[in-house]
């Protein structure tokens, strides 16, 4: 008789490990997904430009359609929302289209994502204010957008926040951004969030720094008209809200299962939250290791979530394959600014016992004298005991962005910034200047700590 | 009473070299550098670019000037060209614009540079047949190209051969490049050399691969008027060489030093060619290691030159630093396809001693349903034993080939694909599909190569 698997959640991490586990196992797999929506494999970081209108349709988001998935032998069943788990007894219960169902496992991945979180203030319950996680929520906030609404204001300044202003202001909205700390995009270090609040300035985004929102005003219909904040209310038609997310974790707390940070399931290195119970975990509702302080940490993100997702997958085959961590990377981009940052920022760097240097220059995106060069800022943090790369931040136009990788990988590898700045890195004068700016930046970094010791 | 260092060559490596060293020692050395010609410290990877019209004047590739050295304390003599070296006696002998001069010197820099290779064969001084080394020559190929010449033949389809190419099917010229490999860019790989070669062709470029040149024929005047193959005669208003280079070591072979690869003076990882005679080498007339082989190689890069003057001219100025090795790290263009490598292509892995495996995909530069996404072909060799990249190549579309640093940060730290797959790279739908490319074809090579034992 074939193990079962019961997946719950039928997005990137779910799916991947459903889709790796079903290839490698065939018929001694059978593989049960729990999908409460009615898609499957899609990229919620798209939502913004499906908003924008880069994107035509929720359909292009839509890696792979449940039918898709069945055509592979895994059995998804949509518009199905797992309610309760009994670990003991290995079953799973669902409220589903045909009404409350109970299904048994071998084993079971939770991969339930990640939800937003709603300020805890008056008003927040109001209709008209959104967020930003699952297509549905794309969907509400395209029609919202669509009717006679003039003016937006977006709650939080980080990457939502500001993919979201993007979107609104090339839709012609009125575009306010209210965020609480002291420049937008807090996991790059103020220096270079002054850059951003810059440039969104100049596209015509109204940003509201270090203003915390204190509560949503209603009318009649209890349709949102306002936001309150420390710092006077904000008229709003339409409110966006970029406040972050936490682990949607309700259904294994409910079972029992320990939470960490921002609710998310704490998870061995294979995605194993009970390897007694056979309990898996994976994407946006599990902690990660950041390799660098070796502490847990939160990073939901897709690329990660479809790493998991093929660990647990592996393993569930047989093989044995870790997720090795996290470093942190992420980029975005508002309007024509580039914006990309990994590893630690100068604070992080000294909560977690570095000793931090940091260091900026002004670079250009190929050489200097090409048409195309491209302006921008790159930023190393650097540790003076060791000379360790510690994190790099980068803001700047086309071309900018992408380069993050390079820092990304010479944290992986736990490069001194004087190793860095000698590595042999592409170089022509369309793409590059002749000290590539990765290595300019090393370069000043090293000059700074002055002669190693 | 100061030390006095004399530099041959005031270009990338000679220039670097010289300011390095002097701006940690000031008035404690003496700094002279010999060049032969009117420039110093300028771009000669950027003549195609000049040639095509992007960059609008030869002062735009210069990125520091005579005088501007000058005024930063340093020697620098012009139109002044070495012509020999007595290193018993610590002794240079120079044809200078106020006769022939001798100079003495404490440390003496050989940063000749490379010369273009002209084919051995009849006709190959006729007038009309351009190299394409300094900018002189840049000066001479737009003369050339300015008159009423119609139709010009590229000898040689590497970087040079193709990035004149490119320079002179934007001119409006018929261009014909003829290269003696089956395909174009014989340091990638004839698979995607066969795409480069394809687009070549769409752009209007006669390629012409497989092609042995016997010959050239000239007119009464001298002037080149016809490139003879083995493959028939092609008639030629303009030839440029694109034969590839060779160090510049006349000089230093008349003082009885020992050559290496194509002329290249062997030096060590600190640049010192004679440690008893206080002579260093930098640049372009040097050999360098290649990181993964181990073995000499020589690469010629304006790139490498600078680090290599930078090693040494700190290494005069007392502190001790090293020149890490190579990776053969290259991009390039053609029109509108990038072209990027690093590393070891599939026979050279294999004439290297390992045991290769080469997976190939084809991605896009962003999210696929992104509008700026563009298609790129990426391919990868492993060992099969160690599951070690050993090297990348790309062939793409805008954005494509700036990824080539990723592979060569993998590469330089020995990563495995396995490895290079998980590592944490940055993702944004306008940057990078979910899975990014560089981890697509490092997982497209994990699966080839099956589970680890």
């Amino acid at each position: 008789m074939p193990r079962r698997l019961v997946v719950v959640g039928g997005d990137a991490a779910g799916m991947s490990a459903a889709s790796t586990a079903k290839r490698a196992l065939g018929d001694a797999l059978e593989v049960l997904v729990l999908e409460r929506q009615p898609w499957t494999s899609y990229s919620a970081c798209g939502i913004p430009y499906w908003v924008a209108g880069d994107v035509a349709s929720l359909d292009d988001l839509v890696a792979r359609t449940p039918e898709e998935h069945r055509a592979n032998g895994i059995d998804v069943r949509t518009g199905s929302t797992a309610t309760e788990l009994d670990l003991d007894a290995g079953k799973v219960v669902a409220r589903t289209p045909e009404g409350t169902q109970t299904f048994g496992y071998d084993e079971l991945l939770l991969a339930t994502g990640a939800e937003p979180i709603r300020p805890d203030v008056p008003g927040a319950q109001a209709r008209g204010i959104h967020g930003v996680q699952t297509l549905a929520d794309g969907r509400r906030v395209l029609d919202a957008l669509g009717g006679d609404a003039k003016r937006v204001v977006i709650v939080g300044a980080g990457y939502i926040g500001i993919e979201m202003a993007e979107a609104c202001v090339r839709r012609g909205l009125e575009t306010v951004v209210v965020g609480k700390h002291p420049t937008p995009m807090p996991t790059v270090d103020g220096d270079l969030g002054d850059l951003i609040a810059e440039e969104m300035r100049s596209d015509g985004i109204d940003v509201r720094s270090s203003v915390t929102v204190t509560g949503f005003e209603d009318d009649l219909d209890g349709q949102v008209r306002a936001v309150v904040t420390d710092h006077g209310t904000i008229e709003a038609d339409v409110v966006i809200l970029g406040t972050g997310v936490r682990g949607r974790t309700e259904l294994a707390a409910g079972a029992g299962l320990p939470l960490g940070i921002k609710g998310a399931l704490p998870v061995d290195d294979r995605g194993r939250v009970d390897e007694d119970r056979h309990v898996w975990a994976a994407g946006d509702c599990v902690e990660s290791r950041h390799r660098i302080t070796g502490r847990a940490t939160y990073v939901p993100l897709g690329t990660h979530a479809n790493k998991q997702g093929w660990v647990v997958g592996r393993n569930l085959a047989g093989f044995d394959v870790t997720f090795p961590g996290v470093l942190g990377t992420a980029m975005t981009k508002v309007v024509t600014l580039e914006i990309a940052r990994t590893g630690l920022g100068e604070r992080e760097a000294a909560d977690a016992g570095f000793d931090p240097l940091s260091v900026r220059i002004d670079a250009t995106t190929s050489a200097g004298y090409m048409p195309n060069a491209r302006s921008m800022t790159m930023k190393v943090v650097a540790d003076r005991l060791t000379r360790r790369l510690l994190g790099a931040q980068i803001v700047g136009r086309e071309g900018a962005a992408v380069r993050i990788d390079s820092f990304a990988l010479a944290l992986w590898n736990e490069m001194t910034v004087d190793e860095l700045m000698m590595t042999d890195l592409g170089y022509a004068p369309p793409f590059a200047s002749v000290w590539d700016p990765v290595q300019q930046v090393a370069r000043a970094a090293v000059s700074k700590l002055g002669p190693r010791a």
